[in-house]
């Protein structure tokens, strides 16, 4: 490999970026056009990244639909400050919050859960229910709408959108009434078209659908920042949504860098056809990797069919042995990032927005290549 | 301007980056050599991103003379989320904290303590005694080691080294005895020697002499790490600084991105002769920029002589009216962001270890010329 060659990169976050957004952001690296300092210098007080923020704020707006009634914030901290934030700022004492255990992720936001809904002294405050778990599966299928305990009155409900380590996505979104919907979408946020107005609060980490690791988007119904206000006087002020609403993400520094190229991330979705032409597009890449899995019994994919994620599709070999040879031999063959998770073993092929279907096809005509030559 | 010329970039923070730095990023940003990816799209898993994260690491060590018992931290939230993590992973309950109060930032850190002082219910937990305040003098100066009320026994005395707004900075460290020193260096870690052995813990936001935004460092000794600990059941586990130093800052995703540039900073600095270099540096543009205002009673130094700040050079000119017009030609002349904090007024040059000699005496010109001029 010469020493510019990008190979396909198959990993599962911080994740491949277009090489549209790598140009653009490469040529103005020195300087951005008409402004004589780097993206990575300027003052986040400037008029210029004022604007940048603006703009990538307003293009993910048009993008997703987003609803006036819903605040964008660009935090920092990943999906795992997240776990703290939510029920810091939207369970109260003595109330319930329902979460759906759908995977590695969905366990860790639960532990931490349990942790925020401690009151002084570590005796529980709040009650963290699991309305509904697939962990005796081993998280290889999304729960069924009847499946699901609901609490009446909940504080809010939590759900995984796609479990990356375990490959499942949810099809659609549960039934949830007049209770809030708060949806961890790190690894599929923007991939397809979404509803906006059934959620009551959706995170991500950017590293995987939008942009470099660094940068947490939060999309927040208005009437929920009450909830932070009213616990202004013992929350800690980083941890508050009201106060980054209010202040228009620039309460202290932002993530500069990666809010810039989320923006041009953004702009790159939109000349994609938006949600439904990113979704179609991810849509056929999935379509045609889970058939090369199904075509015969030498391949075997680890999810549920009807639960199967369009982002992480994960598949074992016949033995082992086989595995670690499939990763050696398409490392070699510039295919990146192919060994699963390592607390489920296997392989995963994580193929979010900016991953070209070239690099699908590459992977089909290696993986049929390895079962001729093993199989 | 044409679209690529460099400004000389005053801002104070995120503030210029060394250009070598600048260049090698734009150089390698669509794949790093060898790797066939860019910075922006490695995992963070990745054997290339360890040893990234190794290096940026090693070459602080030998920069700054790390001691082995202090463990490196690359962390998100910035000094602001670090007001509230240095309370809460430090300091129990019926115990307290010193804070020594030289400017708007220390209050803020003031009032996080505070907050996260508190138990359930919202009574107060611990102590926070303000240990010295130069506020009724506008925090024009930093307190004698003879002013300064300690608490014998104290959880830790937090102090801030250099004050952003305010243009002073601590000439040394107070005497504190065996109670750790907590230092809030964001606005001049690494900027001349430093002892790191006097200090229990150091933090930073990266984005004046170290980075780009959207990376803190925190410098911390290993038998305060016990602390935190102590406290694993009921602290958010990512505002726990045990759980970073167990996993090498990658408990999550890092920000690869920054870490990176900071490493290439480090190497950068390390170029200029380690921080007995760029100190000696730092000191003769500061140096320049002081005799200019101290030359005519035109320009006018707002911190006391014995306190002024080796980054952040602030003065006042006779009227409001010529600061506008200051501010209004210094921009047009390329001399970015002098304007001062809105808080305080008047003009602040910041002069970090990346902004260059030239830059400095192309300020003292255009002071010249403007005095003439105006005065």
């Amino acid at each position: 490999m010469n020493s510019t060659a990008r190979l396909f990169n198959f990993a599962a976050g911080p994740a491949v970026l277009p090489l549209p957004v790598l140009e653009e952001m490469q040529h103005d690296l020195l300087a951005l056009p008409g402004v004589g300092m780097s993206i990575l210098e300027i003052s986040h007080r400037s008029k210029t990244f004022e604007a940048i923020l603006a703009r990538a704020e307003a293009d993910m707006r048009t993008l997703a639909g987003i609803p006036a009634n819903y605040r964008v914030l660009f935090l920092q901290g990943g999906a795992s400050l997240q776990f703290s934030m939510v029920p810091m700022n939207l369970l109260a004492d003595d109330s319930t919050a329902d979460y759906i255990d759908t995977g590695s992720w969905a366990e860790k936001a639960i532990a931490e859960a349990r942790k925020a809904g401690l009151k002084g002294g570590g005796s529980p405050g709040s009650i963290i229910n699991i309305a509904g778990s697939t962990k005796a599966e081993r998280y290889t299928r999304i729960p069924a709408q009847s499946e699901l305990k609901l609490t009446k009155g909940a504080a809010y409900v939590h759900m995984t959108s796609n479990n990356t380590i375990e490959g499942t996505e949810w099809q659609g979104l549960p039934e949830v009434g007049d209770v809030p919907l708060v949806s961890d979408s790190s690894s599929d946020m923007f991939s397809r078209p979404i509803s906006i107005a059934r959620h009551g609060l959706i995170y991500a980490g950017a590293q995987k659908n939008l942009g470099p690791a660094g940068l947490t988007i939060v999309i927040i119904r208005d009437d929920l920042l009450e909830r932070s206000t009213g616990r202004a006087a013992t929350l800690p002020t980083m941890l508050n949504y009201a106060v980054h609403a209010k202040n228009q993400s620039l309460y202290n520094t932002p993530p500069t860098v990666a809010v810039y190229t989320l923006g041009l991330v953004m702009k790159w979705l939109l000349g994609q056809g938006g949600l439904s032409g990113i979704g179609a597009a991810n849509a056929r890449k999935a379509a045609t990797l889970y058939a090369e899995i199904d075509r015969s019994g030498f391949y075997r994919g680890t999810a549920q069919k009807d639960s199967r994620s369009l982002m992480n599709v994960t598949f074992r070999l016949p033995t082992e042995e086989l595995e670690k040879e499939f990763v050696t031999e398409s490392t070699a063959a510039g295919l990146d990032g192919l060994q699963g998770h390592r607390a489920v073993g296997g392989m995963r092929a994580s193929i979010y927005n900016a991953f070209p279907e070239a690099g699908v096809d590459a992977l089909v005509a290696f993986m049929r290549d390895f079962e001729r030559r093993h199989g």
